[in-house]
């Protein structure tokens, strides 16, 4: 009797945990581990992928080696239910495998990946609008573990949900130019590096930061090529097919991770590659990623043909505003000004925005119809900017931002687009006879003067966008209608109709 | 013996007379008075030129009659010596009339006319550079005398060296829509006006002011057509023929005024005229002013072609500064920011910079390789908006912009370019291996990192734009070279050759 109870038990745990390996929530990675060769070059050699089956749809995945003679298939399934896979490869042994998982549905803080919505907005796959406020810490993952954790610590007290992040270690400047704690390839800067052979631990490490910032409800704008190597590692001189590879390999490894986004490149016209070459990278995200994650390229001097398909949002290097709108209506695609120089106090003219000014520029990116991204510069004893390496927050923005963020969260989610006349010097959020935010930037008029909708009545708060404070205004207004402002920069007024 | 003393006094005074009466210095302003008939319509009926010459060069000259049976020619010789003239007229009575007088040389402050200097600058006429640090009062000739005194007056106490100024009175808003002192045509808006005659009081108060603004040192931008009659006097209802007539008219009387400048329109796109018809009123000064003075014309919205050969210089309107040194290359012409928003708190979008970005925005024109205008608009309880109607200035940009105009008096008058690369972040200008003056604008740099040439030696000064201080570095500095700053908005660094 006890043994037949014992068996029992045991069978129960047995089942528990074949459920447990086999349920994956959805828009979170399933994961199909096998064995295989160690000998030739397994990155090189073996091919390894999977075709996963949910009712009619099949979604094609392919896999990795992880070095030790691991292979890995990472799916991250879209949709609850049961799913079933069957894994094809030029090696027997890794070769028609087949397996079944359950995916339940997403809970908590998984609203799944973030698409575009509405044409020039984004949201989770699950339909909640999501409203980037990002920053940049370009090297973060390639810095020592605590300044890695000092990192994931500030962020966690920001609304910060974006962040831009290199694949590659940085040298810039003085700024930047420490040793990272793994490499992306086997070799070294001294003797060279085998391109062909990716350092799994590298990739490892650069996965749990980005589940760490997945924790945070943080996306990982995941920059695939950049032009500051300078000759400290020369990890930039992979020829085509071996960054095609690398690209194929990365993809293979992160895409299952639902808050990846490409950038696919940071500056990308400085690093002097044809638009061919761009493209046969672009073709290989589209053909690879079964996701779609999000896909933009970041310019320094030259923009790219933002038009082209695989790009699905603007991801804009520039010091001047004015023309959001103007890029909208020509690309029909969100636009983020990635790039608008950075809070800080450095000699370099992209690093030295007061946080005045750069929380103006996310105020003013948002209220002609854009998203904005920080970045912080304020001169180091040891050089630790957080632009580069994280660390800690020392600027005034971040907070800011932040209250900026909770504002975005209320303006409605559906039918808000951004005035735009000729004229072009008005800074504000339409959504015909229910809402407009009036941003006055830096000018310090003692009034506003709303023309209202005569039909409607609105109530209207005067918001503080430096101090964050929102103050109603009495009474309820239509038609023209003239309020006192505080007479100093960064002054909105919000107006929303009365229910 | 008494009468022969007394003869030969009254021959002296006689001879002195007709001296001072036959005497003009250069650059001011010979008037011929001749009488004429009153019947009719002089003003359109009886035609009076004159021809002047001077050596081997003859200029023809239009008159005007002035009312009361006077009729006028008015000449500004621009070389000293003897002139001779002779009239023109299809009235015998003013018909080949000759007289002949003598042209002493410029002195004082007179300095001639401003031309276009070195494509992209402006002189006088004898050479001296002139530096154009404006301001805007539409319709400051338009008030009470006791205002006008009040503007001259403070206008005194700035540095502003040019002032934007309609001929015709201005109704906008509720900030300006009092009657001015004269009506330039006969009759009334009750009644109708009479726009093929003039009224000479109108136009001699005109004159009057001008002259005023020639003893500051002033020149006068003067507006021939304007968009905001508004219905209040109709004064802008003008077919044609009469805007031709009328143009002709202010011609005559006051293109032999030095400090005359014409602005062909403010925002001229809004009076929705065509091409055509603006080619034809240019080609009136074109054809009309012997003196061929500074000619522009300001936009809304639309840029004109000032490609056009009657463009000397472009007057734009505009909130942003970056391209400038585009428009520069373009058009090969100097290029004045004659609206970029004016220093003030009204809720009008054209009217609510701080005094720091009002002066901010001078700053990044000169450094650009253009020059800025200014305006003040405060609310005021009588509406009395410099602006506008002139008065009082309220602001705290007027001095420091006079600061800046010492700095630029300062800057070699010759080769000086403003730097123009495509990232179109940094503003400063250059003369090589002799000159730089670098402007950090709103950002907050701790440190100024310079790349001097090599092989010069250079002292640096740094200065504080809204403090007005230029304080001097010890040493001197050659090739890459790192400076602290105060780690403020609105800083400057010169570096000027050691010599």
């Amino acid at each position: 009797m006890i043994r037949v109870k014992l068996l029992f038990i045991t069978a129960i745990i047995i089942i528990a945990n074949t459920l447990k390996a086999n349920t994956v929530e959805q828009y979170s990675v399933h994961e199909i581990e096998l064995k295989g060769p160690v000998s030739g070059n397994p990155f090189i050699d073996v091919k390894l992928s999977a075709e996963f089956r949910f009712l009619n749809r099949t979604v094609f995945c392919e896999g990795f080696y992880d070095g030790d003679g691991i292979y890995k298939i990472r799916f991250m399934p879209d949709i609850p239910g049961d799913w079933t896979y069957i894994t094809k490869s030029n090696i027997k042994e890794l070769d028609k495998k087949k397996g079944s998982f359950s995916c339940t549905a997403a809970s908590g803080n998984n609203h799944g990946p973030v698409k575009v919505r509405n044409v020039y907005d984004f949201g989770y796959a699950d339909g909640r609008p999501f409203y980037p406020v990002g920053t940049t810490c370009y090297a973060w993952v390639h810095q020592p573990d605590e300044l890695v954790n000092q990192t994931l610590a500030s962020l966690a007290k920001t609304r910060f949900n974006k962040i831009r992040m290199t694949v590659m270690p940085k040298d810039y400047d003085v700024y930047i130019n420490n040793e990272p704690p793994f490499y992306p390839f086997e070799g070294s800067k001294e003797k060279g590096w085998d391109f062909n052979r990716p350092n799994p631990e590298f990739f490892r490490n650069f996965e749990k930061k980005i589940l760490e910032l997945q924790k945070l409800g943080i996306e990982a704008d995941v920059i695939l090529f950049h032009p500051y190597d300078n000759g400290h590692w020369n990890l930039d001189k992979m020829n085509r097919e071996q960054a095609a590879f690398n690209l194929k390999y990365l993809i293979a490894r992160i895409a299952s991770i639902r808050n990846v986004w490409w950038s696919m490149a940071n500056e990308y016209d400085i690093l002097r590659k044809t638009d061919e070459e761009w493209e046969k990278y672009f073709r290989i995200i589209q053909e690879s990623d079964p996701y779609q994650h999000l896909c933009s390229i970041h310019n320094g001097m030259e923009w790219y043909n933002h038009s082209k398909p695989w790009i699905t949002h603007l991801s804009i290097q520039t010091a001047y505003l004015q023309d959001i709108q103007d890029w909208r209506e020509l690309y029909n695609k969100p636009v983020i000004i990635d790039e608008c120089v950075y809070e800080g106090n450095i000699p370099n003219d992209w690093g030295n925005l007061t946080a005045e000014e750069m929380m103006n520029r996310f105020w003013i990116s948002y209220c002609r119809g854009a998203y904005c991204t920080h970045g912080e510069t304020y001169i180091h004893p040891e050089n630790i900017l957080w632009w580069s390496k994280g660390g800690k927050l020392y600027g005034k923005s971040a907070e800011r931002i932040g209250f900026l963020h909770k504002i975005m969260t209320e303006t409605p989610a559906e039918g808000v687009y951004p005035f735009h006349n000729t004229w072009n010097k008005e800074t504000y959020l339409i959504k015909e006879k229910e809402f407009y935010l009036y941003y006055y930037g830096n000018s310090q008029q003692a009034k506003a003067r709303l023309y209202l909708p005569k039909d409607v009545k609105f109530r209207l708060e005067v918001i503080d966008a430096w101090n964050m404070t929102v103050t109603p205004v009495n009474g309820e207004f239509s038609g023209m209608t003239e309020i006192p402002l505080p007479g100093k920069p960064y002054i909105a007024v919000r107006a929303i109709k009365v229910k």
